[in-house]
């Protein structure tokens, strides 16, 4: 049935239905405002390493500016192989799909996997671009919340499976989860994996936090370690956040063989292929950057530490340490609107962090403060927060 | 209703039936092998000028390597909405949404438009991109091929019109055209934007061959020069054939006003925006690239004047100079398997062309040669084919 004429030029209705980021929504308002402290956005407040920038500069003086392969360069699948193969289990490059981001190697898996009307699970509170692109699919998005509670973010597991129906098509998890760093265990993801082998669900892990993780040194815990070839389990990934390359637009996709050759059709009708020059710097980010992520996630620690030290001692502040990504999660007492909450705090308080709302119904009453900051700007940024709440009370 | 389980673990259906690219089947059996002459795909034989690969890697040395705006950055939706207001029509930079390639443009144009069952026509031969992205989303495809005589590729516009039923949704047309090099003429355009507009038709305009044009020293004909602001036209483009930058994915949509807010959204996420170092590249291409094009249009022009007579005078082949684009699609007399064909050239002959039939069954019976060449290869080219015909006839 062909969709209704709508009178001005419009979208299609499931388009004008999305939902938009409330992010978005608080930082346009002050974007330029330079005297706002901005914590709002997932993303390092560092430069990319020069040894990555130098790589592609020189590829350009090369004069490599042609297409390639739609799954990347071979150099560039057979380095993310070995780092897989070294993070979790043994990879073959033929099961590496290098991508225009880790935002399309979501979009990618899900267009490979996912049609009108499919069920799809999510696990939320989450960054709402997993719970949207299915719906661009035209597919149904239940979600299975999280329980907050003094320890912080946990997962009602059998809640999750009773979710995970025999007709449910994919779950979607993003471990370590934006926004409430929650992280699966092994011992969750055995249980995940068995459950959907028994089904035929497939497992989409959103695993771009996977090397921000405090518990240990490594990563934090992957379905990849656990899976089996022919299970159906995607991984999808991304250069952003391990290497500071928040601005290139490279990830990649860990897939079972079966599904490469279809994969590499839809990277061809979605983007064709990543800029060579781009690759040659995820090349060497993996190559030589391991020393760049061990001090990233050592800062990142000591920031987490000092902010959820700081808030814990304000007033209506409910919060605990996150194991794993760059953001603390925190819940306010009497906090209802998120949002207009965020809005009035860049409007007077000149500091900007991110509704709960933006990240689901469930996430409403919290508030996101990312720290992949400076301490300096993250104690100017809880000074401002408390006087700002200070304010509140003597009103 | 939730799809089957495959005992493998593969994509959806609609997926595994996409048409894969048979220029890809043609060349992955010799992309290695440096004595096979290729004329296969449809990439300029140029390295990006030198002036945009300076600009991309001083941004790079600048630190510019964090998230920018989903539309891209003020400055080259500014140049490119006075470089369309300059060749086509006054248009409003806040009409202009940079993507990450004209393929990813065509992309989000579809999933802006297209849902389930919807209707979409296209205008063919045609490169297979276009008559495949709609199927990801669930959509029926109808095609309305062009006529090959004397003159060239010509349009049954009444065929056309009579396809563009009121329950159409979507008309897809690339021209000039890859493979054909048929090009709207601006009275076929009024005709087309009149019904369109009677009906509630979307135009998908896939401009990127509009530079590309050899009967005037502008540009093609373009339906951006006739609609009006509420008109149902959006026109994908691409900074890979005006300016030799296939390998940089950079290309923006033209599109109502109306539509932009749900583009944005779209663009979050499919890719979330394009690397700032890119931008800046074709910020420098559209302020100081008029004497590249005008170079490279000049080049193209006498690569195609040789190559279509030199394939003339060929025995069994009909051709006709094209009026825009940079292919020479040809009839070869008896040729009833162009695939089978192109893989005995590149195995025998070593010389890489591309089968008609990549570009639908119309296409049978015609190969495609990209002249964007040295008149020196084409002329090795032309040599090896015709000794390929001889011995063909003399078997």
């Amino acid at each position: 049935m062909p969709s209704s004429t709508p009178v001005l030029p419009t979208a299609r209705k499931a388009i004008g239905a999305l939902v938009e980021s409330q992010i978005r929504d608080v930082a346009n308002a002050a974007m330029d405002d330079r005297s706002v402290l901005a914590f709002w956005f997932g993303e390092p407040d560092a430069i990319t390493p020069a040894f990555i920038r130098d790589e592609a500069a020189a590829s350009l003086g090369r004069g490599e500016t042609f297409y390639t392969h739609n799954f990347g360069i071979p150099e560039l699948r057979e380095a993310i192989a070995q780092y897989v193969s070294r993070l979790h289990c043994p990879i073959d490059a033929g099961s590496i799909a290098v991508t225009a981001s880790g935002m399309s190697a979501l979009m990618l898996s899900v267009e490979a996997l996912i049609g009108p009307d499919d069920r799809v699970v999510a696990v939320t509170p989450l960054w709402p671009n997993l719970t949207e692109i299915p719906k661009i699919l035209s597919a149904r998005v239940t979600c299975v919340p999280l329980d907050f509670g003094s320890g912080g973010w946990t997962l009602d597991l059998d809640r999750l499976l009773d979710a995970l129906t025999p007709s449910t098509r994919v779950v979607m998890v993003n471990s370590p989860n934006n926004p409430t760093g929650w992280t699966l265990t092994r011992a969750e993801q055995q249980a995940i994996l068995a459950h959907c082998r028994k089904h035929g669900i497939w497992i989409i892990a959103d695993d771009v936090y996977e090397r921000v993780y405090f518990r240990d040194h490594g990563a934090a815990p992957s379905f990849l370690a656990l899976a089996d070839p022919q299970d159906r389990v995607l991984s999808t990934n991304s250069f952003s956040k391990a290497w500071s390359m928040t601005g290139w637009r490279l990830g990649w996709i860990v897939a079972p063989a079966p599904l490469m050759h279809d994969l590499g059709k839809l990277i061809e009708y979605n983007t064709s292929c990543s800029p060579v020059f781009v690759q040659r710097a995820g090349v060497v980010a993996i190559e030589q950057g391991e020393p760049v992520i061990a001090q990233t996630v050592s800062r990142y620690r000591a920031a987490r530490d000092y902010l959820v030290g700081a808030l814990a001692q304000l007033p209506g502040v409910e919060v605990a340490a996150p194991p794993g990504a760059m953001y603390v999660f925190f819940r306010l007492r009497g906090l209802t609107d998120s949002l207009a909450f965020c809005k009035r705090l860049v409007r007077e308080a000149k500091i900007g962090i991110a509704p709960g709302s933006a990240f689901g119904p469930e996430g409403e009453g919290f508030l996101r403060w990312c720290f992949a900051s400076e301490m300096t700007r993250l104690a100017d940024g809880v000074a401002r927060f408390s006087r700002f709440l200070a304010t509140l009370d003597s009103k």
